[in-house]
């Protein structure tokens, strides 16, 4: 058991409270009278989760991107966010990360409220949380919904930021669409309200197409099959459309598209790619152009 | 202009809601149907915040108290708190802080709700913040609602906190209330409710009692007078009660009594100590057993 592992078995000890959802879920659900807000909080951190060349822009932009696709995945509207800063000692970079953050809150509504700017000592890595606050209009899909028989779909195509990130790794200017998907991912605010009324399970996919279906699948007590990996164009150019390029790009992190479990008898409101179905038992299967592959030995991005 | 002001100017052009308060309070008040949410959040960084040498376990206590605190000034019951935790390397020391995070947030029912925990890279300072909400149950005292001829308030003596760290600093084994100040504070919940229906203006003394009584001034479009400095028997003991002893309790952080600003037609409602009094004008004036001092260079902690 990792790290964080162990310690989020001793968090969940503490985060007793009905609203913490046991921790299962990206965010808690705090009833305020008629209202049910939605609370998450996201922290990134220099060489963990970015790389430390990456555009300060763009590392503000994400750090609210990350958030806001938390509040979509729940179907909630952005109310306002804190910011939790740590000053990197160098105040153009700053202004530009403010830049960045700034321009993904107003693009998407969300004020900035209050928070704290702190100095860290010397060598420290840069690091930085955002909590956003967001109000749930309708039912909120949670990890566990999901039912046998659900067919489960996804916004987008997966693996366009795991790429962008190699691209980046080899060459620190590259550039391009790949590039663009890693630093400047898209919350899906307005695919995440129209679903969350009618979606049995919800979540953003931030650590992988096959590790996030596997949790949906136990948080929901079920077995789930991945039988399809969408594919962006742009990938397909760079990587091609193997069985080894799409199961790399179902276990790259970063998508922040809406996987969600649908019942058999809806279409989807949203522009969605069906990638496989929920059915009684337990466990990930893959299916790549009909045939049955073993799961890779590492699903996804596994924190700590 | 130091960095974190000049970051400070960044961020009140990014948080222009009105629920931002421009930033001029530690909190913000969000408005949910018929209720006014309490939005506040601390950063604590080792070496910054907190000695290396400190038991972790009272590390996790004072990040619950600090924000408590800031809840308890504005009057609010807590709601909830979503913890951002940097692992240590350490499970035994990881698992010591949740244990003095929870018995503060236990004893004063304030219910973890989520977060997120990061790994950092080897060699950073350890950090952690905490963004708690609460709910005001009446008038929320800013720090803008002073009045001349207010009388000026606290809760409590001033400066233990500050010997406490002294202390510590010359031997990380010494021990006493003094140093069970500096480590267990006590956020003034019970107060906070009763006080904020009737207090002008009301903030927590996290820097010093000069410097936080002259941002309530400054924040008022007032002057404020300083004529006593109350120190506790145990501050006393260690330091005698001079002139010198006074200014460095009015000087030292970490108090975290409630400082408030009531018209003189009343009594405070709670145990609380007159220090002072706003006047037309604007400034801060020092006046130690009947006699007028200049202000030392320092009026207290100063962020970045």
């Amino acid at each position: 058991m990792s790290a964080e592992s162990r310690f989020l078995t001793l968090l969940r000890l503490l985060a007793s409270d009905p609203a913490a959802q046991g921790l299962q879920d990206d965010v808690a659900i705090l009833q305020v009278g008629g209202t049910r807000l939605i609370l998450t909080s996201d922290t990134m951190v220099e060489g963990v989760h970015h790389l430390p060349t990456d555009p300060p822009a763009d590392i503000g932009w994400k750090l609210a991107a990350v958030n806001l696709s938390d509040l979509a995945a729940k179907g909630a509207r952005p109310m306002g966010c804190l910011l939790n800063y740590a000053l990197s000692g160098d105040d153009s970079w700053d202004a530009a990360f403010l830049e960045g953050l700034g321009e993904a809150l107003s693009r998407h509504a969300m004020p900035l409220l209050g928070g704290d700017t702190v100095q860290m000592p010397a060598g420290s890595a840069r690091s930085y949380s955002l909590t956003a606050i967001g109000e749930a209009s309708g039912p909120v899909p949670l990890r566990t919904g999901a039912q046998a028989g659900d067919r489960l779909y996804i916004t987008g195509p997966v693996g366009d930021a795991g790429v962008g990130l190699d691209l980046l790794r080899a060459d620190a200017r590259a550039s391009g669409p790949l590039v663009d998907a890693y630093r400047r991912p898209k919350p899906r605010l307005a695919e995440g309200a129209l679903l969350s009324p009618h979606a049995h399970a919800m979540m953003d996919v931030s650590d992988g197409l096959l590790i996030d279906a596997s949790r949906m699948a136990q948080a929901s007590g079920l077995a789930v099959t991945i039988d399809h990996i969408p594919l962006s164009p742009a990938l397909e150019a760079v990587r091609g459309a193997s069985t080894a390029a799409q199961i790399a790009a179902a276990q790259a992190g970063d998508d922040y598209e809406l996987l969600f479990a649908l019942p058999p008898t809806l279409k989807p409101p949203v522009r969605a790619i069906p990638v496989g179905y929920f059915s009684e038992g337990s466990g990930l299967s893959l299916v790549i152009d009909g045939a049955a592959i073993p799961l890779p030995a590492r699903l996804g991005w596994e924190h700590g």
